[in-house]
């Protein structure tokens, strides 16, 4: 217990920061780091996959990983015809690839190639457009977001090991709890709520709308956290990677983000 | 063989006159079938995977490869905000349904479902946006094009059975041939020559550009038709389907038509 916080201690006080000094920064940079993280992330996920027998393809899973995510710097100003281009010509290309290989369960490899780009690149390079759509605001919206998710994963977890008992889905995740899951719900909403009050999100919103960013970031984030934890389940490992000392691999740290990211974005889109 | 030739004759003599007709017609006639054509082809690649144990969600496949239809029918006007946002949500549905499920596999079930809407809808959906684009041109191009891909075919199955010997990738057809191989590509190339110098292809088209249309149709069509055959011999099935009496399915007419349609679509977008 010491030791794993210990060990987790120089990433979260080098870490917190660091995100905040990039998110602040915005542009080039911040777009730069998101794109590291879901190349860093997707490796893992293939690794994942790579460890139970399958072949993802990682070279063609990574140039549709950066189109995503330049997609995403110019979104919605992409152009649809160098898009469309692209990914249809990487998807040939990488069903070739698969075929000439000579690969056992060459359609698994496949799958796992391109699914992955739209699990981890698709979903989590949304941050990238949130970020440039926050730009007017300072990016306070895109901070509160990381926050609620930091005190949504921190409530969690302490009050479900100080009180849980009751497991919410033992198949897929023996350590999360029913009181955890509600303290998660209750932390975001109290973290919104008071990032509200005190004016350092500089929109104004309405109690639905704090509502409904509670359900994004509260519940979605956690479910997040559990569709990740049945990805580990099944490649019957612990950790998604060792990169982060104690906190496991980026993935691991990404999950609850995978969600939230693009369904705030999304949220924002029509505000 | 000859019984083959019967069965096969009825869904020949109704399916190219029917297909021409939806050609000319096109708008949502054309938009319609072709949808319809891309939710058989997914059912039967979903089928595909299905015979070996895995669980692809076919609902919110095919509501996703709908969404692809219809961005195509808009292209390349469609809402980005809206597509993305009904992509985020449809994948992020399967994933937490795959958890609740409980399945076997649920990594694998749901990269099978994300996969198949990039295979069939993405790739086959380009036909929609390349017939609106040949609006203008009284669908010559669209037609030129499936002409051209039945030539192929008709050249490299009748030369290759009367003179091929050495088969091409025996490992994942083992029926074809090298000599039908290089039957298709010069079929394919003297269709389309053929067809721009009566002036069927209302556009004129360079000698170079004729080139790029055979390395599309006899070409890539051809590895097309391979891949599919990767996909049946991975399943360990003959056919995809059974609906076309003699054709075998969907997926097996349509094979070279997922490669050529959207690579035609590029090709256009650039002219």
């Amino acid at each position: 217990m010491k030791s794993t916080f210990l060990t987790r201690l120089p990433i979260t006080l080098f870490g917190i920061p660091a995100v905040i000094f990039l998110l602040s920064e915005g542009g080039m940079i911040f777009s730069g780091f998101i794109t590291i993280v879901i190349f860093l992330c997707l490796i893992e996920f293939y690794d994942l996959k790579a460890s139970s027998g399958s072949r993802p393809n990682k070279f063609f899973g990574i140039i549709m990983a950066l189109i995503t995510c330049f997609m995403y710097i110019q979104f919605p100003n992409s152009n649809a015809v160098i898009l469309l281009s692209s990914f249809t010509i990487i998807i040939i290309l990488s069903l070739l690839f698969e075929m000439f290989s000579g690969h056992q369960n060459p359609l698994d490899n496949v799958n796992i190639t391109l699914s992955g780009v739209l699990y981890v690149a698709g979903l989590l390079g949304a941050m990238i457009a949130l970020r440039n759509w926050d730009s007017f605001n300072g990016s306070r919206f895109t901070m509160a977001m990381i926050f609620s998710v930091w005190v949504c994963d921190s409530c969690a977890y302490t009050f479900g090991m100080l009180f849980g008992k009751k497991k919410l889905i033992e198949r897929i995740s023996p350590k999360k709890t029913i009181v955890g899951f509600i303290a998660g719900i209750i932390g975001s909403f109290l973290s919104f709520y008071i990032m509200d009050s005190v004016g350092f999100i500089q929109i104004e919103l309405s109690l639905s709308q704090l509502l409904i960013l509670t359900f994004i970031v509260g519940i979605c984030g956690q479910l997040g956290d559990f569709v990740e934890s049945m990805f580990k389940r099944d490649a019957e490992v612990k950790d998604s990677g060792k990169i982060l000392l104690g906190h496991g691999g980026v993935l691991d740290r990404f999950d609850s983000l995978i969600f939230t990211s693009p369904l705030v974005f999304i949220f924002v889109s029509f505000l």
